[in-house]
């Protein structure tokens, strides 16, 4: 069995490797929307080949584990719940692409406003995608159940980033394209969070054996 | 094996229910914004919680048939496919009822402008799902291909109903949110369409033990 572990804790690895480019495509995506630069954009381009890459191999490996072997209970968990965190993270790497298009257009005009709840709403979702890897790598239950309440907190920043662009938009027409990427922007983010309460929910599955999803609202 | 197999078919008939239950949620939430039918708004947001149920009930069975039986090749292909599946589904669900929730809220104004592209996006979104499922049950790939198709020009509706939309919001400002409900309805149907287009990729896999993500453009 020592190989079983082994390919176990090699299977950890390449999650927290692949989280660790997801999380950087993230702040990279925003960044270069906030500074206007170009480069830092393409970057995040270039990077999700490789996170795209990594999926392939982190599933073949779940996959490779689940049928070699005949893991039980807690191992099986982790093998399920790997094959579905993978899945989540690829995604927040293409909602980062989708931030970065948004981003490279926004850069050809001028701004409509100082951004300030983006970021702050990009920093929560970032602290999100962060906690809820870092709750599975140490099987911590406690931090899984503080990203499901950061959930609320994106949202509310999502309408008040909405509200206050529609305002913009209803004032001034000239602005409402531009306002409609900055919305799509905070939508991608949201998304972004979504999927890292997803994550957090494998996680009390793996640690507790209980099934939290569509309960997060009653139990916090 | 006797009883393994009839377990599988058990697990394909579920995924199958589901499926049914979410193409339908996905079809009551566009002709609830057509219509303004605010009874048929309710009855998706009403079935959700079936949905729901459904998936934990899948994953649980698909989850057991990997742990007490040691399913080889095609078999464990089938049953990570199904938690994928299982998992996209529920996803859709989830977007209906932002549809409905967008549905409800326009129901209360007065129309923008007859609706023409949402229905018809509407329409090839509802087809992939079908067809994406029909393609796991008959392990067709050909099928499954043509869902990889249609992704393309759902793409392209969405860019031209939101390049209306635009010129809506810039030409009357008292448009704008409405304008702005609508983009996110046509977003939603795009996201279902990923998520049909994520299905098929994972019967190609199934069936031919081909992995065609990252790689659909260049093979279409």
């Amino acid at each position: 069995m020592r190989h079983f572990i082994e390919e176990l804790e090699d299977l950890r690895k390449q999650l927290l490797e692949m989280a660790g480019l997801v999380e950087l495509a993230v702040h990279d995506s925003v960044l270069s929307l906030m500074e206007r630069d170009q480069e830092r954009a393409q970057r995040v381009l270039v990077n999700e080949a490789r996170i795209n890459q990594m999926e392939i191999r982190i599933d073949e490996l779940a996959t490779r584990l689940l049928a070699l072997n005949q893991p039980m209970a807690r191992d099986l968990r982790f093998l399920t719940a790997a094959l579905k965190i993978n899945n989540d993270l690829e995604r927040m790497g293409d909602l980062a692409v989708n931030i970065v298009e948004r981003a490279l257009s926004l850069m050809a005009q001028p701004p409509v406003k100082p951004l300030i709840d983006i970021p702050r709403m990009a920093q929560l979702a970032e602290s999100m995608v962060r906690n809820s890897l870092d709750s599975f790598v140490k099987r911590d239950a406690e931090l899984a159940r503080s990203v499901l309440l950061s959930d609320d907190a994106v949202d509310d920043l999502r309408d008040t980033i909405s509200k206050e662009l529609v305002g913009f938009m209803e004032r001034d027409p000239s602005t409402v394209s531009r306002a409609l990427d900055l919305i799509l922007v905070s939508r991608n983010l949201e998304r972004i969070a979504d999927h890292a309460t997803n994550i957090a929910e494998d996680v009390l599955f793996v640690v507790q054996g209980v099934d939290v999803r569509h309960h997060a609202e009653e139990h916090d």
